[in-house]
């Protein structure tokens, strides 16, 4: 009796939907009856929008960023300032410091970090083209990378191989964010807004 | 400078994901980026799901489920006893009735509950079509609905439409659910519980 009336077709889509990040089985499955209750408001232009993504948006084999057209749409672009790069783990980080609209330069995605204990060394990640990409015109390499161990050892890697290339490699400042109370920030944090405290 | 980077067809993308429940803007991305970087094991055939969806999947006439073939296959099914209808508020409350398989009869889905000042009157819900199907080989009709007031409102409301024409009107037993403490439950339930108690 069970699963019967579901169908196959709306288990499957429910499996496949449970898949992405953020939704569990349950908001899957409300997720695929909103999807059936709006089909021609937001069914078929999901399935479009899906298609279209798989047939259109290639990775930039410049700097490892996604978008329809390689080179990139940043890369591309005579108006960035092509001296500086800035190095970010993952897509989601260009994409945050480009709706902050902070970057002017160009980018370069890593696709994750250095994690030895899960298998990801050097050649896992998108490493060799940002050091041949540490060349003039571009003379600074900014290590846009998580706080974390791991973006930090990461980062400690990067400089040792960018070392002898004529760049200026660095890092993003660490403090209290914008906003913050200090009552809740970390102890890490706090250390390091008092270590790279500025005189007013 | 802000979204050129992630393309029309990628903020598309991200903007129909953020209309599903359970993923906001944040997570949509996410999912988007998720996606686009799985390309053949996600993103294509979740695409394939849902145009084969849209194409296929309609509403069974009889009861309000989704399914391939009208009438569903609930409805079709001649193991199911026919003499009771269970009437539910979402198709969701189905599924979570076949999943549980504590149900041998029929369904009838409403497609919500009555709430005036959502501008719901009987009209709005799939009604009509119930008071038709209150007739042998049904004897039965039982109101599985949301133990809210609109759910107990909506209840009253169909108990009024269906006296006179020879059937018995039930309701779900409420109480104490499984493994529930009485510590955490509110005074509705446990009043229900006590109202209803059983000899032992």
């Amino acid at each position: 009796m069970s699963k019967k009336s579901a169908g196959s077709e709306i288990e499957r889509l429910v499996q496949l939907l449970a898949r992405l990040p953020g939704l569990g089985h349950r908001s899957a499955r409300k997720a695929a009856l909103t999807l059936l209750k709006k089909r021609a408001d937001l069914l078929e232009p999901l399935a479009a929008a899906l298609t279209e993504a798989a047939a259109k948006i290639v990775e930039c084999q410049t700097c490892g960023n996604i978008d329809t057209v390689n080179p990139c749409t940043i890369c591309q672009d005579p108006r960035r300032d092509q001296t500086m790069i800035v190095v970010v783990e993952e897509i989601g980080d260009l994409w945050a410091l480009e709706r902050a609209g902070v970057v002017s330069g160009l980018y370069h995605v890593l696709g994750g970090h250095l994690s030895p204990l899960d298998g990801i060394g050097p050649d896992q990640l998108n490493i060799g083209r940002l050091v041949e990409r540490a060349a003039p015109p571009a003379t600074e390499i900014l290590l846009a990378l998580n706080a974390t161990v791991e973006g930090q050892s990461t980062a400690h890697y990067l400089t040792e191989q960018l070392h002898g290339r004529g760049m200026t490699v660095t890092r993003l400042a660490q403090g209290v964010p914008m906003g913050g109370e200090l009552d809740y920030l970390d102890e890490g944090t706090l250390a390091a807004a008092i270590k790279s405290r500025r005189t007013l």
